[in-house]
């Protein structure tokens, strides 16, 4: 086998753990010098290959890799950028090419979602329809959990966690407090198409009347009626009630419960997310004294309390891409198979990408009870192993430490620039 | 000294760290059995002596008490209610006699906030007016790290050190993603009336150009062209823009800005918060993709993250009422007296009740820079060694084990009830 360098790219939302995935494929790549070269990164992902703007990870020190483990977000940038079709947009195959041959790159590690792995899947082609071999293989990421195939998605787990310890926390300063102020509690999570991560909020409760009472789904199509009395019968019992609401809650006619809010005197709709939404149905319909929060973007950050499990998985991922690439496997995805829920036993498995791209795999419906406002035993045998472990990450002045990489550029070699579309 | 019970109460907002300060009065109380019998919580604060709804903490185990040292909340339940003066309500304070008769209650140790302190010094005053002598020891704690004389407040190292360690996280979330998408993030933080706790996010920024770019602090009026500026200012050096925004920000009239959006239909001001309104400003104005979140409850229940410092002080003030108490004091509240910033050390003082109540402690103007958009070195070197230290909790099964008490309820005496008003 004739020694290529490789590329690598982050691609769309960045989770606690992608860079633990970066981790896995260049220390790996480290150890297979003899048939791998430098590793290149893409700056903010896959634009970075297209406009030529290459990161040298070689110039980065061992330590400062291996801090990748440890540090959240995408250290080399990510992007929201889907190739189209190579009928659609050839250009950009040709233009991915010829940065390729510049920089005599022959493997491509592409680190991301559905998306990504679709576009993985067209630049596996490459070598049969444009004549460029190149071993592509995608390494799965994504806090939404969606992929096929694998039985979990690398980030995950670490947001799984975070809302669920928030979730057992925020729920114990409401119960505190119940009796003369805030009644009901609202967090709005993540997931705009499936209620992985509202389920995972679900797990915090161990026996009968522990928080969360409420868990609102994407896939149950909000009943105000029922949404109500079930907010009411919590109160009542338990004195409290704490609701994980997922922010892509929907109405019987499939509209996001967040744009059906009323407008400004702009005409845009009312801007707030889904809390304040079921918070001001909560209001008036029922009284109650209420407090939300939306965790956005430090529920998939947050690296201090990230899943010992993700962390490993999203480890395992990254090297076992450059594993299956040294040993000539090509356009696959390094899935995990879950070999026992309970001891938690899980082992590397791989899936091709062509059954991998474009296919989005649902919460399943027997994960939620009948009523629709929870979850049932299925989903939390499913969840537990997940969020199992903790992985703190080194702290210095009482601040978590992450690495700030050189991210020093390798030098272009291409005459023309491209414009991205 | 006669043998007499105690009396404990947590009052207002509950903390990560409150239920420390309750194991530091219990497990001290346990040492000193000679003077002090058991100790009787109220169930949910102040209302539980009024009500005679007490909890008899001797039946929990020691094991169950110092779990409480790691357990957020307020685990005999908190409220806010604050007695009036002796002549507009007196008799709240005869109950208050009758319930400390009855159950020969000696000692009174109340764990809350400014108005707090202001019910401990009243109920101090009872032996002179009522004739009811009482030992009456204040225990401070609250996020908003308000009280006088102490040098801080147990409870705000950890909102602190939550609020820190979340916006470094997001921030390099923002910093990945920012070049095809979001470019601008807000987290909304409490503090009403003071900055601190937006101040304390200041010290996630080590460097030019680290997050938070723009802090919007109470004490500083609003105003919206100058914080564009800033916040395109900053989108165009560094590529995103990250602001911790105070819940109580204020326009240049004094109005709170998250009260001045746009009604709904019904004529109610438009809910939302803070952030989504700054948002919104950014969108209109800028056309920048915005995120925001709002910590809200998250940010003063995570004991998960809390500061080790924090939990100490926490511990040691509860620890020091007792002492206190034992020895003779009485109408006093044990403060954190800073002995150095670099290396930190402090030690416990003691202030006068008559001292601590009802006064508020500002942020300093020095704290904020001339431009009104970020932290001093004076504030950083105030703000960092309260972060200092992490005091993990322990996990079962991925979560935090918290601990749950049993709160057996003493046995009534009284045959009245009371009527709260």
């Amino acid at each position: 086998m004739a020694k290529k360098n490789a590329f690598y790219a982050q691609s769309g939302g960045v989770t606690a753990v992608i860079n633990a995935s970066a981790c896995g494929v260049i220390e790996t790549a480290r150890q297979h010098s003899e048939v791998i070269g430098k590793v290149y990164a893409g700056r903010n992902g896959i634009i970075g290959a297209l406009t030529e703007d290459l990161i040298d990870t070689s110039q980065e020190s061992d330590s400062a890799i291996a801090a990748l483990r440890h540090t959240p977000g995408g250290a080399f940038g990510s992007c929201r950028y889907k190739l189209k079709g190579l009928e659609e947009n050839k250009a950009e195959y040709e233009r991915l090419i010829e940065v390729f041959k510049a920089h005599d790159i022959g493997y491509f590690f592409y680190n991301g979602g559905g998306d990504s792995q679709d576009t993985a899947h067209k630049v596996s082609q490459l070598g049969d329809q444009l004549g460029y071999p190149i071993t592509c293989i995608g390494v799965p990421k994504t806090v939404d959990n969606d992929l096929p195939i694998t039985d979990n998605c690398p980030g995950f787990g670490s947001v799984a966690k975070y809302v669920a310890v928030s979730v057992r926390e925020a729920a114990l300063d409401v119960a505190s407090m119940a009796r003369t102020s805030t009644k009901v509690f609202i967090l709005e999570v993540m997931g705009r198409h499936a209620g992985w991560i509202a389920a995972a909020g679900g797990v915090a409760a161990e026996q009968e009347g522990d928080a969360p009472h409420i868990i609102l789904f994407p896939e149950i199509p909000f009943e105000q009626e029922q949404f109500l009395q079930k907010v009411d019968a919590s109160v009542k019992d338990y004195g409290y009630c704490v609701i994980v609401a997922s922010e892509g809650v929907r109405n019987k006619e499939g509209q996001f419960l967040s744009e059906t809010g009323t407008r400004d005197a702009f005409g845009h709709a009312q801007l707030g997310g889904l809390a304040p939404l079921v918070a001001q149905i909560v209001r008036e319909k029922l009284g109650y004294k209420y407090h939300w929060a939306v965790a956005d973007y430090l529920q998939r950050a947050a690296r201090h309390i990230a899943s010992q499990v993700d962390v490993e998985q999203a480890y395992a991922v990254g090297k076992a891409a450059v594993e299956f690439a040294v040993r000539g496997e090509n356009a696959v995805m390094p899935t995990i198979i879950r070999k026992s829920s309970d001891p938690y036993r899980w082992e590397i498995g791989s899936a091709p990408l062509k059954d991998v791209a474009n296919v989005e795999k649902d919460l399943p419906r027997s994960f939620i009870t009948p009523e629709g406002f929870g979850i049932t035993e299925e989903a939390r045998s499913y969840l537990t192993p997940l969020i199992q472990g903790e992985d703190y990450p080194p702290y210095k002045n009482g601040l978590p430490v992450y690495v700030q990489l050189k991210n020093a550029p390798v030098e272009k070699k291409l005459k023309e620039s491209f414009t991205l579309r």
